[in-house]
């Protein structure tokens, strides 16, 4: 398929979005609108596609409003219908290598065996001296984020993304240590409320000659 | 605007997408498109709204040719008619915050006095202890490279992200280091050869179940 979205429609679409700060609650993301998103998550591409992530999808009022004083007191946690916490799996080891290498086998149908040598590549990368797990697994999550706002952008549903929280606590509250998962950035999804000044203020954005670069 | 682009489209689009491998050398992006990609990666939302970054947009045949050798010799760099170097502003220090408070003054037509306390926030937060203003200059690069798939998969335009290429030499070729910038991650654009294998490979994913936790 060619041009599937016109240009005029994406431009409209990404100028459109914004930090939502105020939802409105009255309006939640569709059941069918959501299932799109969450598939959207899951096509997040990684880097040897490891996916070395799991998304959790808080809904229930009560865990939000839990979220909520761990988030400095946002709003948008319990406002927004749908709180993606992007989490990573801490500690990547040749486990979670060999999970993969075994979906991988599974969905392509081949063998563990034919995947040995890219087996091999990817625990030298861990294994090599410079190489922080976590950080390069936090790297993978924000291309996640950013896929997610994009995509939600397309649907007109709106995001706000949330670095201002405290990851210890929604570790707690969520159970994720337990699940070897740190939470790492945070995304709130639904629809802005008719009164967010914030809709309405303009996109600053440096000159886009100061941004890119033709070389 | 409600529901711009259909669900259909946005799942078919995200499937459609893979990591390129073999881009078709005949047929670059056009320049309507790709003024609309650029405006994407100028769209891309970060923390602060600071954007940390600049996007390095290599479309000269000769330093292509140079990237590749810098790049495990992977030709998508030289195939791909547009090749994009996400980069880091480094050592971010209050003279970009500087930089930022006066580009938002310059758009929301106030003054830079009314925005002295959310400069302080800025400068407070890159003064704790914990702050690797590298680490998480590269994580909000990050949100651009998912940003940007995803917007390019919206306009049936391939992609392919790269991290598999020396930063170092990336920054001496293109002269990065004397702007203060680094390179952190790359996506080659263009549109896929016939004969790509890759694109007809299943995609690789963990079951939506192991992906997504609903809470």
């Amino acid at each position: 398929m060619s041009h599937p979205v016109s240009n005029e429609t994406v431009e409209h679409q990404l100028n459109w979005r914004y930090a939502t700060k105020t939802f409105d609650t009255a309006r939640p993301v569709s059941d069918t609108d959501w299932q799109t998103l969450e598939r959207a998550l899951v096509l997040t591409p990684s880097s040897f596609g490891l996916q070395p992530w799991k998304f959790f999808v808080v809904t229930d009022p009560t865990v939000k409003a839990n979220l909520k004083p761990a988030t400095f007191n946002q709003s948008q946690v319990v406002d927004a219908s749908h709180v993606v916490v992007f989490a990573i799996r801490r500690d990547l080891d040749e486990i979670e290598i060999d999970r993969f290498v075994a979906r991988t086998a599974e969905v392509r149908g081949t063998t563990i065996e034919s995947l040995s040598r890219f087996r091999q590549i990817m625990v030298g990368f861990f294994k090599s001296p410079k190489m922080d797990a976590d950080e390069w697994a936090t790297r993978q999550v924000y291309i996640a984020l950013g896929f997610f706002m994009a995509t939600a952008a397309m649907m007109g549903i709106d995001t706000c993304p949330i670095e201002g929280f405290d990851p210890a606590k929604y570790d707690e509250i969520l159970g994720l240590n337990a699940l070897g998962y740190g939470s790492v950035v945070v995304a709130a999804a639904g629809h802005r409320a008719a009164g967010d000044k914030y809709a309405a203020a303009a996109k600053v954005r440096f000159k886009h000659e100061d941004v890119i670069v033709r070389i």
